[in-house]
């Protein structure tokens, strides 16, 4: 057999295979951006396949092929959601632990992401109709995963009951507070990620060791 | 007309409505005690009217008497949560502003009624499958009542927007460190009040006067 046949046969493949890849995710990519905007401006219940394959201009059959039923689309569109908010919120850390900028940045990179999918942050943290124990569960990893960044930067601290709880109390302030600040916006954002900063330490202090 | 006549049918038409009246009231805290219950440890959808009637002991129609619907039962039922946490954590301050005891006596009660009412306190804060407007409201409007106790204990704090923002951050954390420590109780109720009362301090301080 020819070699150069064989080669010319498997890089075609795969650059087939590459293209046709990056097509599917590009696709689904576009199908999770409309998945966050259809069901961070209405309920679960207000929103059809009909009208998602519509408003894709794909076929419903297509629309089955990615995602095999509204509620899957959903559970995907918050997953989505996660995932976007943790990678916006990634700030590389320079020394062992992150220093006050590095988390007034990383605080920042935040309240930008509340700011710009207001919505899809309510869907993810709120819930809403479409709730049930696999959005819970999508949700719960990840505050986890914020969880387990705090607790890096607060290296210094023990992993004792106290400190576990106030990492979730940590957490659940921070949350309040951005869905208040969202709403009204009676902060500017970098008074909040200072505030937010200052508050994150005070609440650590009082930890006893 | 004969006074005494007419005193006594007075007196006893009062009577008789002072009793229909605390029948009514006696039967209706017992629906909401039922509705608790069913509520706190069913989802929505799995409770019907049917079953509701037939565990109060009572006809369908007696029922919708009480509550029109299966809809304004579970409404009833937050509503009735929201006042029981609501007056069983009320604590009267001996000065202007509570003391640290007050102020823990407070945070102690709380913890007590999560505690006792665990479902029911899921059901408040979180919500569940029958979560709308009007039960956000009722959870809004509770929040708020905390909120307002705390602004009160908090008297020497100017009303700002630091101040307003701290307060629901506050709230919000209060909410997830109860929901974390009654499923785990890692820590004593008296630790968790404790620590609750120093970091309610500690975020406090660190607005700017």
């Amino acid at each position: 057999m020819d070699d150069s046949l064989l080669r010319s046969c498997y890089e075609g493949g795969v650059t087939q295979a590459a293209r046709s890849r990056l097509g599917v995710d590009e696709r689904r990519k576009q199908l999770l951006d409309l998945a966050l905007e259809l069901f961070g401006n209405r309920s679960y219940d207000e929103i059809s396949i009909d009208e998602i394959a519509k408003e894709a201009g794909i076929s419903k059959g297509l629309l089955y092929h990615y995602f095999p039923s509204k509620r899957a689309f959903f559970v995907a569109a918050v997953e989505a959601a996660a995932e976007r908010l943790l990678e916006s919120t990634e700030v590389e850390t320079q020394g062992e632990v992150p220093t006050l900028d590095e988390m007034r940045e990383g605080v920042t990179r935040y309240l930008d992401y509340v700011d710009r999918h207001a919505r899809n942050y309510l869907l993810l943290v709120r819930g809403g109709d479409g709730v049930d124990e696999e959005v819970r569960g999508i949700v719960d990893r990840t505050r986890l995963a914020f969880l387990e960044r705090v607790r890096a930067a607060a290296a210094l601290l023990p992993k004792s009951p106290e400190v576990d709880i106030t990492l979730r109390g940590y957490i659940g302030y921070v949350e309040t507070v951005s869905l208040e600040w969202v709403e009204h916006k009676r902060l500017t954002r970098d008074a909040l990620a200072d505030l937010i900063v200052r508050q994150c330490i005070a609440l650590f202090s009082t930890v006893q060791l």
